[in-house]
């Protein structure tokens, strides 16, 4: 399924790419969708909710005792850590950035070469992995049964269940799920008010989504196709490809969300990019070239410096005024001994 | 004049062992105050807070790029961190524990040792120190500029001062004396609500004052004298005396505030301490022995399992419901080029 909506995409902007734009009728493709998308195996609930917001910001669930997922995804920083690349136990400098957990709850798939299905199968991941919060999942079990106060919280969220690894998952990807962006001025012109953005800005659109092609994989409200590509960078790290075994998709990897894409520099899955204007010209200059299975396109994209303001204008309307996040307090570790 | 007030109290608390207690005078020291200390060169304003606030969390400002004041100092666990001992830049193990930033609009010394008199002196030390956030004044500065959006929030804060190390210092102490604990059980009992707190913490309170000597240095509405004091805990670490250098101090550290303290183990300034149970053994059994300057008490305490169970109880009647702290969102590194 997930085949037959990518090829109706790239379809559609193929069309629209050899036609006059029709803004009107592109509009439609960039709605805000109404409902958050759940899993139906752990249904979005205000505990479960709760649950994982406490989980997510838990930093003595890391060897080092200082981490929490809330470290590396910042939500000051977007969800992210504002570095190239990240930075896990004892500080070691890991290979691929931080991706943000905005909206994550139409991800399709995780992590950048998609490994993790879903944000319960992701969730675990970082906590374990040694390069990152290095807590051996059977340790984090120990140390959230020694806090006295989780055994209610997890008994609310999940009665009967216990305090286990599926349970720590559900609820972290259940609070990852409520992390949306507020509307931004895009959305705003999306709902029919025609000053909430410029008209250098509506032009950037219309060229996102023909002559630059970005809307080839950065499609629909969220800016992702939750797919996965190879767009010229020159690195080791084989992506996709690694994780499949599949020598055809190295050097792929998923395709990022642009939400609030002004604030989130460093850019790519390396970091490698400084700017908004350095990304532009790396794929003016047809970075997409190599591999590249949606367009076989090998040339420069040949926009002029005008276009890739329009575009840059156009970028900066998809950044929204989130809300603050309050920081949980967290339950203490021996309050009952005490 | 902190000696002055130091002695007072210590006299008041010496009638209060020897006499019949009357708690309702009593109560009369441990009033909340109606106003937050301010330094008179660093005035309470908005922007200063907010910009403070800002700098509390901005992980940038660390070698790592990923601690900020408040990995340590964290809004979840009373802005300590819940270890034993503070954990630093690459996740090295420090060897005092994490002070509270609770209520330290109230302190009259800062850190362990007392090294730092305002909390304007104590804010940079941290950022500085190769262990803890291991980044160069000069350094950080520079970080700071590259980040358009500061030089606004600064210019708002502290007009024409620009960003320099005094700045950042005093915005960051101006955020920290907006750290105070909410009205607890015991404050609401000290208002006149008798019943605020059971029977058996109110007794707990009598003894806190008088058989137990709690109060000879956890004295009034913050539990803490701001002096110095050697409770007769075995380390290497000589504390005031090694910042000093009088050898008379040696092994004397800080009185920290009881506010929140059963929600804040383990304790001690090494964390030797795992539970209020042990914490109240340890002066049961005349912790206080050596070089206790202020009773020459040699003598343990002899409180018996009801009068620790009554000391406990009243200490729990200090933890407070607090906010839920509201995590900034920071300006972005690159938003000027992007």
């Amino acid at each position: 399924m997930r085949y037959r909506i990518f090829l109706a995409g790239f379809l559609a902007a193929m069309n629209l790419a050899a036609s006059e734009i029709d803004l009107d009728a592109l509009k439609k493709d960039y709605r805000r969708p109404t409902d958050i998308p759940q899993n139906p195996d752990n249904p979005l609930t205000p505990e479960s909710i709760e649950l994982g917001r406490k989980l997510f910001f838990e930093p003595r669930i890391s060897a080092s005792g200082l981490m929490s997922c809330a470290s590396c995804h910042n939500p000051s920083l977007n969800w992210e850590d504002g570095l190239p690349t990240g930075v896990g136990h004892g500080h070691q400098k890991l290979s691929r950035s931080t991706p943000t957990i905005l909206n994550a709850a139409w991800n399709q798939a995780n992590f950048w070469d998609g490994r993790a299905e879903t944000l319960e199968e992701q969730a675990l991941g970082p906590i374990a992995a040694a390069g990152e919060m290095n807590m051996p999942l059977d340790k984090m079990l120990e140390v959230l049964h020694a806090i006295p106060g989780y055994e209610e919280l997890f008994a609310e969220a999940y009665p009967g269940e216990g305090i286990t690894e599926e349970t720590v998952a559900k609820a972290i990807a259940n609070f990852e799920r409520t992390v949306v962006s507020n509307e931004a001025p895009f959305d705003q012109w999306i709902k029919g008010d025609e000053e909430a953005i410029s008209e250098t800005a509506k032009r950037g659109f219309a060229l996102f989504n023909t002559k630059a092609r970005c809307s080839l994989c950065h499609s629909g409200w969220n800016f992702s196709d939750s797919s996965f590509h190879d767009i010229g960078l020159k690195t080791d790290d084989k992506g996709r490809g690694g994780f499949l075994g599949f020598e055809s998709m190295n050097h792929f990897f998923k395709t990022p969300t642009l939400r609030n894409v002004a604030e989130r520099a460093p850019y790519m899955h390396n970091g490698s990019e400084a700017t908004l204007h350095d990304t532009m010209e790396l794929y003016n200059k047809g970075g997409r070239v190599k591999r590249d299975t949606l367009s076989g396109d090998i040339r420069p994209l040949n926009l002029d410096t005008d276009e890739i303001e329009a575009i840059i204008e156009f970028l900066k309307t998809l950044s929204s005024d989130d809300s603050e996040m309050h920081m949980p307090r967290l339950p203490t570790l021996i309050a009952a001994e005490n």
